[in-house]
This record gives structure tokens, sequence and C-alpha cells, in this order.
């Protein structure tokens, strides 16, 4: 109760720090980080895995809307955890950076530099007051000079660079299964095939294809391509995680 | 009420997260949607059907002057649940979005670009200070492409894309009902039908014309119909649906 | 009194919601309203009345100078009911728009349009902060294309259009008053009667020409027109509701 | 007790109502004006009187550098009662309104539009944050079109037309007194006969020529003449109104 | 105790009223003026003398550096109590007055006109927030088309027109001292003598010359003359003034 | 208990002083500081040595991403500790600097020039509102004439020049161990062995590579170099303080 | 207790003034400026004489880095006690007042409008909200026009012109020790002795070179000269005031 009233006095502005030199306000917004599903990145030697959970609250809604992957650019994916509409703002962001390097430089932006330019965004956001923290995580994946890259990007506005990570919901449980789990030699499909596992480990052993989001940026292609659910449930198939009760009348949308 | 005043501490203002990670303002401006009377939306092969539930506090108001439904575009209507005032401020941004989409491409804007330049718009009163959040939620619908598309804004800025969906009062029983008996087969006037026996199912069966507002975008003509109390009469009776109870001499109104 | 607490946490700024969706501010400003002397609008067939009841505190203020009815443009009248400065704001307001709709198109500015630029012009007020709302309702009467159209602005930003109306004092006495006695057939004269009718029914039955405010627009002339207390008085006379009383003195004012 | 602690929680802002939509600040605005001594305007046939009480604390300080009638056009006199720091902005406002307005018109400003400008002036101190209200209340008076003309702009920016006012200090007994002993048919001798009996009516039925100030626009002339100690001095025995007590040294001031 | 609370409720904040129309910001900005030295203007025929008390907190002081008596034109002298540094900034906003006046009419500025522009430069500072009121009083002197005039600004921003004035520490007494001792036919040497009087008269009734600052503004001359601590010895001498005690080592400064 | 209020009531704002003369929001920063892992920079005569603790939550982290040395300029390194996102933002602001200085004048920026433009940069954070204090300390590092350079940025904006110095965890032992074992005479690896020896000192003895960066700024070539794993790890075999337990798999990375 | 809540309310901010007329705010910045070391001024005939005491915190800091005396111009240096950051600001502001002065009247500044610019600009900081007053007192030596001057800044703005002073740390017994010493015919060797005399007294009566800062500006060439601690241990040796005890191996540094 007094660490609360001691707490209570230093977490409403962003423009302070606590005695013990925390930033409370950052600290809540990873708590709405967590509040999201989880999102998991795989790097691979054939390039980069982004795999997602989706709660579909109701059948009629499209699961396809559900937006936790995007497309920065030809070569980036970034998946999301945490507040969906906040991550929209970083992405689209995200997306003018990429834009206005292609035009000024006449080549695509590297993803350390790409990631490094939204974490400076978000670091505004926990220091300079009349605004609050992101409440979002994002992984951003993608090929710079043939390598794959995976970053982190957390609510205070730090780079991390992973080799595979999970962040949102169940974030110890999935990163200790990637430790435990995790496959420097992997391929493609092996990347594909552990991200799904590490979610289905927290699903019950098994995933519907609508409720799974998943996207690949190919170290040969340096391109990203998204997957459809017909696609995703091959690869439930493949590694025999598909949950094979009811709700299956919604696995046709597409977009 | 120890609960509470935990809650009090966080919930006065936009810019601050609460230890748990939620955004109470947010999260209030949800109830502001709920005060509003329900509005559905509804898609279908031939369409999207958009139909509103209007309560008219005295015979003497004009109900055509209760807008709850409203032309964004030839091809995109908009219906709203929640504070009217906030949702004439959003229509009239998606309104200005389609005319310099118009102006700059030459063609209709997208429903779906559309609707997530609205939420970008939503977003930014939920994390910049020196404003409220806006206590609206919004049914987006149109033809983009020729396919019909139903969208919905949250007051927290998110895009969710629906088969059909309620929001407003009484939203939990309108969606369990359209849940039930969504028919992804039907056409046009299916769609309609559907959601007059929803808001019917409400309202102990019946409803008057002057409290229901009802439009529809023709998927092959691709254009926003808004329809009067004669007609929306017609359907009732075609439906079993007209409560023919007093109050009926309001029912020639017209805009 | 805890139910004041609890209120009191959030009534203090226009800018947070309460947690059942409430605006205080605006609810409080729907008080201002209510402590104004009534207003009345009435649309017939023959054009628009507006009448209004007017305190004189001492029997040197000019009657003239307590202006509870304006005109907005020549096809245009507005009545106000609130605080007396802040309506006079939304009046110059809506001169300015209507003037602005007159340079630009070369013609007279709709009825409906009006309104609704002065609605919106209230709503930024219920929503940006450093301002408080305005604690004012209009009724806005006039002529649009040939049609007699009414209306009424909330303090929240909400326009509705009418048949007939009353706000400010006792507004649910002269409400039903209204619903009561409202004739669709009736022309303008039968508007001003039923007008001072209802004033006179929350004043002991009778009135004081100079304690009255009356303005019609014609539909045939499009034209805005105020009555001096004579004109008043014969009003009064034919509709059987003079007060004989003392204080006649006064009535000679005119302006 | 508990009514202090409630209008407590409303009164420290402009920018918000009270739950009865009252704005506490600008009643304490009025209050400010109560501290003021009494000024009196009286409109006659003749032209418009204006009278004022002045408190000398100090028999060094010059009584006529306690301002509180000027001349703010050549046909306009304006007399102030409370904060007078606050009155000399505002005619300093009201100066400049009738240089521009005779710049851009080429005629002198009317006193009812003059009276406006202020009056709209001061309403945007009562409503955007920032600021305190305006503590000071003014009569201004003058000629229009060759009628007299006298309003009153208080703290909430409304403004009145009177035939006889007083503001500031003992307001209710001198506006009785005005009442009881106004007389419509009276010349501006008369004005002035009333105004010098008000006041004396309320210190002991005489005054000391310092102690007043004076002032009249005459209808026929079209301008405003204020007077000096000798003058009013005159019209106190004239009026039989004179105090031949001490401090009769200070009575040869002149500006 | 409960007044204590009360007070606390309106004081601190320049944006508001107290419930009795008190400014209690302006109120406690004129107990800083108290909280500093004396300083008293005479107006005499021959001109304006201004004199100060100057306390001295240590002897490696230089007495002149404290800095009481400002020369804002030839034929102007401003003297001060209270913040010192704020008097600064008020004595440079008019000494830009006074130059810009030369620039733009050719002529040296009226003293009058000079003390209001700096009173409602002072009044801003008590209305508008953001800022804290001026905590200091000045007394303006000069000479004006031949006639000298004395003016006092206080923290409200209200200017006062005087023929002798203290303000600062006891005020009260020497004011008095004033009244009892103010001669209105004496000369500039007659003003000399009466203000050191005064200033003795509260000191022991003697003075150090390095305690005291003098200056004049001749109405023949029309120029401002600071004198020296030896020229103020001789004063003193003159008077039978001088206090002869220790400390006079310091009394050959000059600057 | 007592002192704690105390201190609350001054330290949730960089615009206010405490009583006692502290701010206590840099002071907080400060603890920001000692939250980070230690960072160490010796000054040696054949240039400078940067060496910094790293701490990786998971082996799947790429220790090469956890940046606590930065190139500032060929000639200049930079290591920080405390709030990562937040440094950042200094060493972008330090290399602007250092650029616009090159384009300026056309030779490198002098380190103390560049340092202090950093605590410029910092001070502001301090003393004006509307953000918070840097949560991080920079220890600057590099050649100036040939002479090799080395300063501390803190919190509060202050600059100071060492001969060898830590920051942030542990600070206290690593100072003292600096200073007991600091050697004037010593050369580049000299310095790089006592920087590695301290850290050991507060980590068992012993380090594994991956969790110590490396860099140096050679005076001779007055160029930054930063070491990769390998590196470091010949290094501590060289000095005797390899941990030889296990994690070794990661230790390949580089960047 | 009462006391310490009532100051409470008051010493938050800088824009209020106490029920007192205190500004609380600027009271506490001279307490930061007692947390500083002390500095000294001394005017002699031959020039003007700068001393700062130095707090060394370990042997491996650069006491040169320690800055507590700063040139600002060729004939004007400054000397500070307080915190640090703050000195900076202001001693760049200086710095920049007299290269504008230089270069818009061709010749260096004078030492009393230099120091009043810098006063000036401290007392907005005392004044206008946004920002906290500076927590540093500033001596500013130097020759003008042939003539040493000395001069004193506090936080408050106000400037002292002095013939010796202290400020920081043990202001009160250095006072007293130059008041007792002082010696107006003294030359410039006998103002370093005094000053060195001074520090010694609150040392135990003897100091090492690195701790103490010492510079001079000479009345005959007109120019800053500072002593490295070679220099300052002659002035020791020759004035019998050298510690003689350990940490001497740190004397040799310069800068």
């Amino acid at each position: 109760m007094q660490g609360q009233q001691q707490q209570q006095a230093y977490d409403r502005g962003i423009t302070i720090f606590s005695p013990d030199g925390r930033l409370y306000q950052v600290e809540y917004a990873r708590e709405a980080v967590k509040r999201g599903t989880a999102s998991i990145g795989i790097r691979t030697e054939g390039g980069v895995v982004l795999a997602v959970d989706k709660r579909i609250p109701s059948p009629l809604l499209e699961d396809s809307s559900v937006e936790k992957i995007h497309k920065a650019d030809d070569h980036v994916g970034i998946a999301s955890a945490g507040h969906v509409a906040d991550a929209r703002q970083l992405i689209d962001f995200a997306r003018r950076q990429a834009q206005v390097n292609q035009l000024r430089y006449g080549e695509p932006i590297g993803v350390e530099t790409l990631t490094k330019e939204v974490t400076d965004h978000i670091q505004q956001y926990t220091q300079v007051g009349g605004a609050r923290p992101f409440g979002v995580a994002l992984i951003v994946g993608g090929i710079e000079n043939g390598e794959p890259r995976l970053f982190e990007t957390d609510p205070s506005g730090t780079p991390y660079e992973w080799k595979a990570l999970a962040v949102g919901a169940e974030r110890g449980d999935l990163q200790t299964f990637l430790e435990d789990n995790y496959d420097e030699a992997a391929d493609l499909d092996g990347g594909i095939a552990l991200a799904l596992d590490a979610l289905a480990s927290v699903n019950e052993g098994s995933l519907l294809p609508e409720e799974v989001g998943l996207a690949t940026v190919d170290a040969e292609t340096e391109s990203f391509e998204q997957f459809d659910d017909d696609q995703i449930e091959e690869y439930l198939v493949e590694n025999e995680l598909l949950d094979e009760g009811d709700d299956e009348d919604e696995s046709e949308d597409d977009e």
C-alpha cells in the first residue's frame, strides 16, 4: 500500500523520473504490449520468418483485418504486439522512412537503419511531454546486403538485434521455447516450423489457420511474402499442428 | 472502493497508461458508444446494408434530422453510434479524404483506405494531449473493385473488417443474433431483412418506420441509396416487422 | 455524497470522459441553457415563428436591449436561450458564414447548412482543451427553397430539426404544450398564436408586450421580420393574452 | 461548509461550468465591480450624463488622477466601476475601435456598435483559458444619429441598454433611487441634478466637488464634456448638495 | 485557520479572482513592495524631488550600485521600491517608450503618457497567465509642458498622480509625515529638505549620505540631476540631518 | 516518512528547486545512470580506451546490438551508461555537431568542444519545462591536437575531464580500482589491460568476450577502432581474464 | 510544521508570490549557490582578482576541468559559484553579448553593461513560467575606461558593485574576513594575497595549488590572465599558504 502510494507519485507523467531512476509510463507501456497476443520473429540462413497469434472475437470478423504483420518495404516486414492503433502509426512512419530513403539514395533502406529511425521516433514520446509513449513492440525483419536481419523495438525506444524472439502475451514461455529449440543452421521452412511450433506450444498444441498470421522475407529473392489461410493450413498439416475442431468455415478468407 | 481510487489515479488523461497498460479514456469513450442507439452493418454478395435504430424523443422532432447514416462518397456509406457531434466531425473528415483522393488520383477512394485514414485520425486523439478521444464508432460500408467491403472504426483508432456487425447499445445481443442468422449467400434484400430482424429482436419484435434508418450500397451500381419512411415501411411489412401501434401520423416525413 | 465525489472526479475538464462515457462539462452547459428564459420556435406552412420570454429586471432597462432574437440573414432568424454573451458569439459566427456563402456562391446559405456550420463550431469547444463549451442553445429558423425549416443547436454541437420546440427554462412544460397543441396545417398567424399561448401558459396565462420577443420568417417573402411592442400588443389582444396589470408605461420602447 | 467545498470545486478556472451551469469566475469578477465606488449614467432628452463617486485616500493625491470617466470619442464617454487597471485596458480598446471605424467608414462609430465590440472582447476572456475575466463594468454613453444612447457592459460580456443605471458599490440603493426619481422628460441639467442627488443619497446627503466626477455628452453638439471641480461645485451649490465641511483646500485641482 | 485555507484556494494564480473579487497575487506583489526600503517623491513649483533610503549590507558594497533612482529620459526620473530586478525591467521598458516617442513624434514623451504606458504593461502581467505580477512600485517624476508632474505605478497597473508620496517600507508613517508637512508653495530646495526630513523621521532623526539617494528634475531646465554623496552630505548638513556616527570612510564613493 | 513527504513536494518537476537548492529530477536521472551496466574510460599516452560491461538477457540476443560504444567521429568514441534510448539521442546529437564543425571549419571538432556542446544540450533539459532530463552519462574520448582527451557528461549537463573513470553500476568500486591501479605512463595496451582488469574485478575475476565491449582511439592514427569478440577474447586470454564457463557458442557474433 | 505547510503552498512555482511578498524559488536558487564552493573577487587599484576554491573528488579528475573561472572577453573575467551547468549557460550568454557589442559598436563592452545584460536575462527566468531560475551567482570583474570594476549577479537578477566579495559556501565567514582585511590602496599582488589568505582562512590555513583557481584582469594591460598550478604554487609559497601534505603528484596539470 505504501509502495503503491510511492509509485503513484511518479507514474503519471512521462516527463519525470522516479527516485530510483525509473520511467513508470514506459514500464506501463510495456504492460500494454503484454496485453497483445504473441508475435514471433525467427532469423534463418534462408531469410526471416514472422508469425503471429490472432484472437478472432467473432466468426463474423474478417480474420485478415486483424493486422499484425505488415509489409514495410519490398525487403522488410514488421510484426507487432500491443496497442493495434499505435502499431499502425509506427508502421506508417517506417514506410515513409523507407520511401524517403529510396528517393534520396536510390537504394532500399537498411533494416538496421530503418529500425533505428523508428526507435528514435519512439524515444521522443518518452522524453518530451504532451503525449504518451507508444504501447507497442515491433519485430522488424528483412534482408540487408543479402543477410537476414531481425530487430525488436520496445516502448522505451531501444533497438535490439535477435536470432529469434517473441513479444506480447506469454513472451516468457515463448522465448524459453525458442531458446530451447533454435537451430542456427535451419532454412526458411525450418524457421516456419519453429515459429508455428512455438505458437502451438502456448495454444494446447494445435492451431487454426485463421488464428495465425505468417510471413517471410526470403534471403534469395529479398522479397516479403505474406501467406493466406490455405498456405498456413498446409504448413500446419505438414507440421502436425492443425486444430481439427470446428470454426473451419471461416478459412477461405483472403485479402 | 480501493479499486476505484486506483482507477481514478490513471483515468483522467489520454496521455497516460495505467499500471496494467490500459488507456482508460479510450475505454470510457467506448462507453459513450454504448450510450448511443444501435447501428448495424451487413455485407452481402449484392452489396452492403446499413441499418440504425433511432430514438425520437418527441413527436415534433423531425426523425430525418436524427442523422445516423451518412453518404461519404457515391460508393461509400457510414453509419455511426455514440456521440452524434463527434460522428459529424469524423464523417466530414472522411468526405474530405474521399474528395482529395478523387482530385489527386482521378478515381474513387478505396473503402479500406478511407477507413484507415479515419482510424489514423482517431488514434492521434488517443495519444497526443489537449483533446479527448472521439466518443463514436463508425460502420463504413462500400464497394471496392466491385466487391462489397464493411469496416468498423472504434475509439482507439483500430480498423476491423466484418461480414456483419453491430455497434452501440445492446451490441452483445445484436452481434449474437447476427452470428446466429448470417447467411453468406444472401442478396441485398436478404441483408436488409436480416438487419431489420436484428433491430426488431431488441425492440419487442416490431419497428416503426420513423425509428429506423436504412441505406444500401449496391455492388452492381456501386452507388449509395438511403431509404425514406415509406420504403422502410414496405420492407417492414414485407418482413412482418411493422409496429402497428400509435404514433403513425409522423410517418410521412422525408428529406 | 459518494456519487458527488465520483462525479467531481470527471467534471472539471472538457477533454475527459467519465467512466460511463459522459461529458459532464457539456451537461453543465445544458444547465446554463436552462438558467435562461424560454425561447420557442414553430414551423408552419406559411413560415417560421420565433418567440421568446424576456425578464426585465428594472423598469429603467430598455427591454429592446435584452436581445434574444437576431437576424442572421435576410431569410434566417435565430432565437437563443442561455448565456447571452455566448449567444452573441455564435450569432456573429452564423452571420459571417451567411455572408461568406453569399460571396462565394452568389446565393443565400441554406438553413440546414448554416445550422451545421454552427454545430461543428460548437463541437470543437467540447473536444479540444483550452476553452469551455458554449452555454447556449439556438433555434435557427428560415426559408430554404421556399420551404420553412426549423433547427436547434445544443451545447454538444448536435443539430436537430423540429416542427416546433422550446429551449431554456421550463422546456419540459412548454414542449408538452407544443406537442398537445401543434397543428401542421396552421398558417403563420396560427403559429404566432400558438407561440404566445405557450409562453402565456407558463406565465399565469397572460403576457406583457415588453416581456415578449417575436419574429417571423415568411415563406412567401423569404424575409425575416421582428415585431415591436405595439405589434406584439395587438397579437396579445387578439389572442386574449394581454396582461392588463401595471408596468405598462414601458411599452412604447422600440429600437 | 459543504456548500463552500462544492463551490470551490468549480470556481478556480474560467474554462469550466459548475454543475448548475454557472461561471463562478465571472460572478467573482462581478464582486470586483462591487468593490469599486459607484458610477451612474442617466439618459435624458438633451443628452447623456455620467457621474462617479471618487474616494481620495490622501489629501496629497491628485483627485483628477482617480480616473473613472473617460472620453472614448468626441461623441462617446465611458464611466467605469471596479478594477481600475482593467478599465483602462477596455477603454483603450474602445478608443482604438472608434478610430478604426472613423478611418474605415469616414464616420463616427455608433454607440451600440462600440459597446458590442467591447462586450465581444470581454466575452473572449470568459471562455478561452489563459487569462481571467475583466473585473470591471462600464457605462457607455453617447449620441447616435442625434439620439442619446446609454449602455452597460458587465464582466460576462453582455451588453444592456438603460435609461438610467448605477454600477459598483451600493448599486442596489442607487438603482432604486434612480427608479423612484427618473423623469423621461428631463433635460441635461435635470439629468445632472438626478445623478448628483443619487450620489448624495448614499453619502449622507452632501458631496465634496473633488470626490465627484461629472461629464455629459450633449445631444445638440454631440460632444463629450468633462467638468472640473469648480463647475461641479456650482452644480452642487445649485442643487444644495455641497458638503461644507473641511478638506476644501483640495478643491482647486485641475488637469 | 479556516480563513487561511479559504485564501489559499485562490491566491496561487494570477488568472483567478477570489469569491470576494480580489486578486491575491497582486496583493502579495504589494507586500513585495513593502519589503523594499522607502522611496519618496515630492512635487514643488520648482520641479520634482526623488529621494530614497538605501540599506548597505556591507561596507565593501558600492553604495552607488544599490540603484533605486534612474534617469528615464532627460526630463523624467524614476524611483523604485520593491523587487530590484523587476524595477530594472520596468525602467528599461520606460526608457524604450521614451526613445520611441522621441523618434516618432520628434518631441519628449509626456510624463503622464509614459506612466500610463508603464501601467498598461504592468496590468498585462495581472491578467494573462504564464508570468507573475511585477513586485515593484515606481515613482515617476518629470516636467511636462513646463509643469512638474509626479506619478505612482502600483503592482495592479493603476496610475495615480500625487503632490507628494512615499512607497515601500514604512509607507504609512512617511505618508503621514508628508501630509503633515507638505507646503504647496515650496521651491525645489524646500522639496529636498522635506524629503530628507521625512527619511530621517524614520531613521532616528539623522542620515548617512551613502544611505540616501537624491535626484531632481528642475522645472526651469527640464533636466534630471542625480546628486553624489558629497552633495547629499551638504544638504544633510544644511538641514541638520547628518548622522555623525562611524562608517564615514565609505562616503567618497561616486559613479 | 516526514522526509519522504518533504522530498515528494519538490521532486516532480524539473523547473523547481527544493528548499535546500537541489534539483531532484536531475538526481533521479543519476539513479537511471546507476541502473545501467558499467562503462569505463582510460586515458593513456598512446590514446584512449573505452570498455563496457554488457548484460545479455538471452542467448538469442545478438550481443553486438547491445550498443554501449559508439563512433562519434573518426577521432572520437563515446561510451554510455544508463537509459539506452536516451544515449542514442545524445550520440546522434554529437555526430551532427561533429559533421557541422567539419563542414564549417574544414577540420575535425575538438574533443572538449564536442563534449561541451553535448553538456549544454543536456543542461537545457534540466532548466526548461516540457521534457525530462537525459537519464544517461557519456564518456567521450578522442584525440585533440595529437593529445588524448577523456571527458564525462553527467545528467546535470556538467562536463568533467578525467585521466580514468567509470560510470554506471558499481561506479564506486570501479573508480577506487582505477585510482589504485592507474599508471600515467601506460601505453594503449596497458590501458586496455587496466580496463578489462577493472571490469573483471566486479565480475568475479573473469569475463566472457560477448559481455564486454572494447574500443580505442589511437593517438598516432587518431582513429577510432572497435574490437570484435575474437579480438576481445585475445585480450582476455593475454590478461588471464577469460571466463571459461559455458555460453561460448555465442562468441562468433560480429557487426 | 504549520510554517512548513504554509511555505510549501507557495514555493513550487516561479510565477507566484507568497503572501508576504517573497519568491521562494529564487530563495531556493540562492541555496543552490551556497552548495557550491566559494569564489572571491577583489578590486585593487592595479586591477581585479578572481580566486576560487575547487573540490577535486578524485585524484583521477583533471582539476583544470573543474571550471569556475572563465574569460568572458579580453578585458573581463567571470568566476562562479553554484550549479556548474547553469553557470556555463550564463557565461556563454555573456560571451555572445561581448561579441555582439564589439561587432556593433567597434569597442569592448563595458563591465557594468555586460553585467546588467546578464542580470536582465536572469530576471526573465524569475518572472515568466516554463523554466526555473538560474542556481548560480557570478562575479564579473574587468577594466572599463582604465578603471577596475567588480560586480555580482545573484539568482534574482539583481546586479551589485563591490570592492571585494565572496559567493558560495562559507560566504559569511569569507565576507567578514574581506571586510576586516581589505585595503583600498593595495596593488594587484596585494589583492592576490588577500584572496588566497581568505580562501586559506576557511581551509585550515593552507591550500593545495590544484584546489585553487586564480585569475586577474590587469588595469594596465586591460587583459585577462588565468594562472596555472605552478604559478599558483609560487603565490602560495610567497604568502606562506602552501599545504605541504600529500596529493602533490597532481600538481603538474595544466590546460
